[in-house]
């Protein structure tokens, strides 16, 4: 099973980025390629056969977004942090545990009412695909799902995703 | 050609990220996953047989860098910026035009004297590209090449990059 494969190598960092996060290291699985392609897989599946395009949010996003929008020969969108997008960008701020973020994507970077699937490497409360799912409708595109390696359950963050969709996937919940 | 494609797409904006900066804007060639193939294809072609990994540079550098290990069946090594990866790191730091940066790579990435392709998307002065083959020789590993899309050939990057190694492709010299 890819989720006993993923949690196998998932290394847990105590105490990062702060004290009393257990944070959810995904760098060994890029140790091994051969690992890395069933992942690949096993998320490419997951897509449903509508969806217009693959966005990932950066940095992480970017690791499999690609590969996956490049598997399936869809676009691939990057929503980067603000500032990072050099042409016209449209913004999404949302709030975070302490102050807020912003989060950007072109805003030529999706055709009026593509059908967009949103990666990440990992689902936490859900903030920040959250405020993708808004960045995409207010560019005028449909959340076509979400897609993510790991998903904590503790946290819940399936729950203010399926507003935007039911097409939720999480190789490996932990 | 490949570089005729990669050019005849990327776009040029004026005065980002700051006035008097011509940046080289790559996503276009995110939105044409049989583009992003061909570019993966013209990366894989040339990096040298015995190469033992990919590292890719933050943010960028992770879009193709990933893909790049996987097509080749090698580990992928993210190098980011200063307190991104969780596990113990090794910090390299350079000057940049005003200040300093830093970059990082987790300690256990590498095995002693594997030989470590560097990619980024794009090589301007060479500064980002020099740090992170510091980087993995401080690491212990040995660099056998650098590979990037786009290459500034006014700001003649590969100069110092010589000194690492000969091998240094670049798909696109603009």
């Amino acid at each position: 099973m890819i989720k006993d494969e993923i949690l196998s190598v998932v290394r847990n960092v105590a105490d990062f980025p702060k004290p009393g996060i257990l944070f959810k290291d995904i760098t060994p699985i890029l140790q091994d390629p051969a690992l890395s392609e069933r992942l690949l897989d096993a998320l490419a599946a997951a897509v449903p056969a509508d969806v217009n395009a693959i966005a990932g949010i950066e940095s992480r996003g970017f690791l499999f977004g690609l590969p996956l929008a490049m598997r399936l020969g869809l676009p691939f969108i990057p929503i980067r942090k603000s500032g990072k997008l050099p042409y016209e960008t449209v913004a999404y701020s949302y709030e975070l545990e302490y102050g807020h973020a912003t989060i950007e994507m072109h805003a030529d970077a999706l055709e009026r009412g593509h059908k967009v699937l949103i990666h990440d490497d990992l689902l936490a409360t859900g903030g920040t695909a959250k405020a993708a799912a808004e960045l995409v409708i207010k560019v005028g595109g449909q959340v076509a799902g979400f897609s993510f390696i790991l998903g904590l359950e503790s946290l819940n963050g399936m729950h203010d995703l399926t507003v935007y969709s039911r097409n939720i996937t999480i190789l490996a919940p932990c």
